[in-house]
């Protein structure tokens, strides 16, 4: 995988957080082995632990010392998903809920609090306050995010502004906050802090950008999961607002976009609309802007080794295709 | 209220703290309002709260210091509540789910998180490593109470045991936390922490227990909600426990305990029982077995006025009608 050489550097200690990983996930409770176990056999990229350690590369890397907040980042990140798993009576996918076990979704909620407390209690080791303070923070923002998705969902009328709103809390201050922590942590100097807390930022903006735009454009096998998935629970991204604003059928495409319950054929219609409208590339090219701004960032860093492999993952995000 | 006139010394403290609840539960974001403001206009004793005040009685007392701890545990308790509000499809009560708004349990569900994230923010202002080393093994204990109670639900096989392990990490761990912290926040002694922490984990036990009762002989209108709400969501209680055992018509007593919907008649006919069996009285004394272990914790604590305060708290709890 291509992501994965890119992170030769850090692959061992990867392997590591990994191991650790499984030990807070899978835990003598059964039923929270169930909810939140399927989420660790799926893999992922980690590339919130990954940052997290190139970020530690700056200055005087300590593994032992990122470790738990590696651990504490990527749990972060899977309750939050664990809880995106939590099927509403009204959520349900083309009226059909998610096949679950019975009391599958309490399950899923509480074992989302599990993992969310559990990542406090990795953070709790730490003495630098900054890592507590940030991370707080960071989660607030995120449920900020989440409930302004909620209530913009199906809504035709949201502008650029909204959208960046959520996907920073969604996406880009997590990153943030990893990129920083792991400096925090090996007790980098403030200057090298904040280069990476901004390089983070901008990185995972363009991060959530580009995987907005693969929901559209991306082949299913590659992707792993069905195209237009952010269609149909509502989700405005980037290309819907750009094509809501120039398409040729501005009209129509507003139509089928805020349907609550879409057709096959309708989602279809909707990505040729979006993709006709020049969205697509309209997309590409403001998360080529957050690209830029991150590779200015990197500018301001030492010259480590890692400056190279922040630079090619950098590149990598504008180009990925999963 | 009986309750706030034990509390009288710590009243104005506990109306600040009031205040600085409607601050972070009424927020901006009107969906957050919507799915926590109920609770916090539905009041509630606030006892987390008035236990960490009067915890930090028994030293130098600073009301300053504790402030941000007393919102934060009532946060934390708040979180848990909305939580609990999140309806599942399988959960329904009598077959009929909890008319909500559209969207209201995906909002509930990260109502909660928001909550808790504050809850956070909150304890980061804390120094002492000690608040966050507490609150986050309380809240993973909090969790695998939940998670317990869940997989325990409808199940007439489980013992007292079983029970205990539920009851303390649904409700005495974060009394007993409570306690413990507004000691430690104003730098009491060791030894005045460990009592403290001690007597507010057997206070705990001894207020689920009698919550457990109440649920089966409290007068509706006092208890101001429908009395066999634990056996309708199959949460099995101690005196259900015991009269399984000990039950003159053991064989229908199970057979009407594990039935996943029951009627009002039902539900009478299962309290008639418990009452029958003895069960109340047992769960009485069990009650008062931890309220007596706490009065002698309140022994080892230097006599300030609190500690009549706490002996008058701990009463009330074996007495209590709400």
């Amino acid at each position: 995988m291509q992501f994965l050489s890119i992170f030769h550097e850090i692959n061992g200690d990867l392997k590591v957080v990994e191991k650790e990983l499984e030990k807070y996930v899978l835990t003598q409770e059964p039923e929270l082995t169930l909810a939140a176990g399927h989420l660790l056999k799926a893999g992922g990229k980690r590339i919130r632990p990954a940052f997290a350690l190139l970020a530690g590369k700056f200055y005087r890397y300590d593994f032992e010392k990122i470790l738990p907040l590696a651990v504490a980042l990527e749990i972060i990140h899977m309750a939050s998903l664990v809880h995106d798993d939590v099927v509403d009576a009204s959520m349900t996918r083309r009226g059909h809920p998610t096949v679950k076990a019975k009391w599958g979704n309490r399950v899923s909620l509480h074992a989302g609090d599990y993992l969310s407390a559990v990542a406090l209690k990795l953070i709790s080791q730490y003495q630098d306050k900054r890592v507590l303070k940030v991370l707080s923070r960071v989660t607030v923002e995120m449920c900020r995010g989440e409930i302004q998705q909620i209530s913009a969902s199906f809504d035709a009328e949201q502008n650029l502004r909204d959208y960046l709103y959520r996907i920073k809390r969604k996406t880009a201050l997590l990153i943030s906050a990893s990129c920083e922590l792991g400096a925090v942590v090996t007790e980098a100097p403030e200057k090298i802090v904040r280069a990476l807390t901004r390089y983070g930022y901008h990185v995972g903006m363009a991060f959530q950008i580009t995987d907005d735009i693969l929901d559209m454009i991306s082949d299913e096998k590659v992707l792993g999961k069905p195209i237009g998935g952010d269609l149909r629970q509502g989700i405005i991204t980037l290309p819907v607002i750009y094509a809501l604003k120039h398409s040729q059928e501005k009209e129509h495409l507003r139509e089928l976009v805020t349907k609550q319950v879409k057709s096959e054929e309708e989602v279809q219609e909707i990505i040729r609309l979006i993709k006709d409208s020049g969205a697509i590339k309209y997309s590409f090219d403001m998360a080529n802007i957050y690209l830029n701004k991150a590779k200015k960032e990197l500018n301001r860093l030492p010259d480590v080794k890692t400056k190279k492999t922040f630079k090619k993952l950098t590149s990598f995000i504008g180009e990925r295709s999963f």
